[in-house]
């Protein structure tokens, strides 16, 4: 009997839920829009009918459990959602609770951060596959992080671990989200980018910058920098050569405290890989201990949004329950 | 039948030996005088003569195996030294070999980094007991780390993890023995503190500082910083308030990343605690994430220089082998 895993990748814009079996083929896909202002009760709601429209192309015995990966702090063994920022509300959630009550009662439910999913689609089927020492980095809006040492998913005490985003990397450096000054995320995210590419058009009006966004600054994407950067203009590579710079920075330090064997860039900023990544490698050449700078490979992610739903399938096949 | 481990302390200055049973209880020292200017031989020999007198205490059917802390990058597979900064002229080293060839040669022998084999002595005897998550920071000459996660020593791809010592903490800080600029152990050890005293004792010569160092600025010790700073000293204390401070923008950095129980912290700079850690404290409040800043329990080391010898007692009693 082929077994499959539902797999939800359970967003603030979107809901995405997946068949995926034991290689890692997706065999059925669905997705909802997340409303998460409307409250939990429709957002579960709204969860629990892509699950049944997934899980009614297979017959009941050919489920091995649900895998779910939510963006936030989560406490795997209670299956709570603890804080996310991107589904407000949700604080304190017992989602594997609320799970087990609907049809999927007789299942096994993983519940992990999305990150922490991300990186283990990408050690299954993506960039890191035989792979057990790896760091997996999401830059997007914020920067997400997953550590795998010895094959397996580093959580920490309350879930909270592989929140690389928040290394400091300037002390000094611009205000994060989080409340602290100069984190990585606030320095190498598509939000510093903007930041810096919004202080930009105000400061050089000739830019080619400037002629792709001339009306609101604040209209500006990280796209239309990289476009810049590409067509050869100072101003935007400017802003992706202090980007790549501070990534190699924290990627630096990562290095030396963990030694991996691999580390993955992925996310919608790791698009703009040559503007940025040649500062990267030289930072970490000059900040990273030789051995561990020489044994380390920098790649791309290869699942792209699907490493979520990979990894989140991944777990459900290899959990010991 | 009661067994010990032969324990190890291999170091640049002296070389430590001790019987240890599963008690954690110590039966026998010896210590000899490393004198790795000698060269490699004769600190073998050196070694092996220490470890015979221990041996010679306990029959033979009582040693369980050898366990040895070195300073420096270790393949533990092959038992090769790979690296090693105060045993100069070991690179390369195959030191399991060579003492799998001694007496010794039907034992199980292990070696491993001596900030690792610390790291796993406050684990069992010390200040991490029943803590599975844990960073153990040894502030000495510089500064060492062992990081256990799931209750067990990462390693790396090459015996190299556990360098935090070398976390970037201010991208323009000053100069590192390893190459990098502004690492925490260029701006947190006894050697940063030293710098910043040196610097200070020509700027402020009507300091209390200058009173206790008034010749030689090279003469000057933590110790005579330490006590400056008791004294009320505002020059000494605002050298452990910096110190302090960039302890905490490295310490937040590993809790952010990797979400520990109990972060230790050992080493003769931690015996000037009252002076530096009001200020590691307030930066970890500041840069670290809420719900793990709030977990984490930071407390000074309790095994002193014994850390290493349990340590490496302990991996032999729980090897596989």
């Amino acid at each position: 009997m082929k077994l499959v895993v539902l797999a939800v990748d359970l967003g603030g814009t979107n809901i995405r839920v997946a068949a995926i079996n034991e290689h890692g083929t997706i065999k059925k896909r669905v997705q909802r829009p997340t409303l998460a202002h409307d409250g939990e009760a429709s957002v579960l709601r709204s969860l629990i009918s892509a699950l049944e429209e997934v899980y009614q192309v297979f017959p009941e015995k050919q489920i091995k459990g649900v895998g779910v990966g939510i963006a936030g702090a989560i406490d795997i063994e209670k299956g709570i959602i603890t804080q996310s920022p991107n589904l407000r509300g949700f604080d304190g959630y017992p989602l594997r609770d609320k799970l087990q009550a609907s049809f999927l009662k007789d299942l096994t439910i993983m519940i992990d951060n999305d990150a922490n999913v991300a990186a283990m689609g990408e050690k299954w089927k993506g960039a890191g596959i035989g792979v057990n020492d790896l760091i997996c980095l999401t830059l997007g809006t914020g920067i997400g992080s997953g550590i795998i040492i010895h094959g397996m998913l580093v959580h920490g005490a309350d879930g909270m671990a592989g929140e690389a985003g928040h290394i400091t990397v300037d002390p000094q450096g611009p205000q994060c989200n989080c409340g602290n000054r100069g984190c990585l995320e606030a320095l190498a995210s598509a939000t510093a980018i903007r930041r810096e590419a919004i202080e930009a058009l105000r400061k050089h009006p000739e830019s080619e910058l400037h002629k792709r966004c001339p009306h609101d600054p604040e209209a500006i994407t990280t796209e239309m920098v990289y476009q810049s950067a590409r067509a050869g203009d100072q101003v935007a590579r400017k802003i992706f050569q202090d980007m790549g710079r501070y990534l190699g920075i924290g990627i630096a330090s990562l290095i030396n405290i963990l030694n991996p064997e691999t580390v993955v860039l992925g996310g919608g900023v790791s698009k703009s890989w040559d503007m940025f990544f040649p500062f990267t490698k030289e930072e970490i050449q000059m900040r990273a201990l030789k051995i561990p700078a020489a044994r380390v490979k920098i790649v791309p992610a290869v699942c792209g949004d699907d490493a979520g739903l990979l990894g989140a399938a991944y777990l459900v096949f290899h959990s010991a329950i």
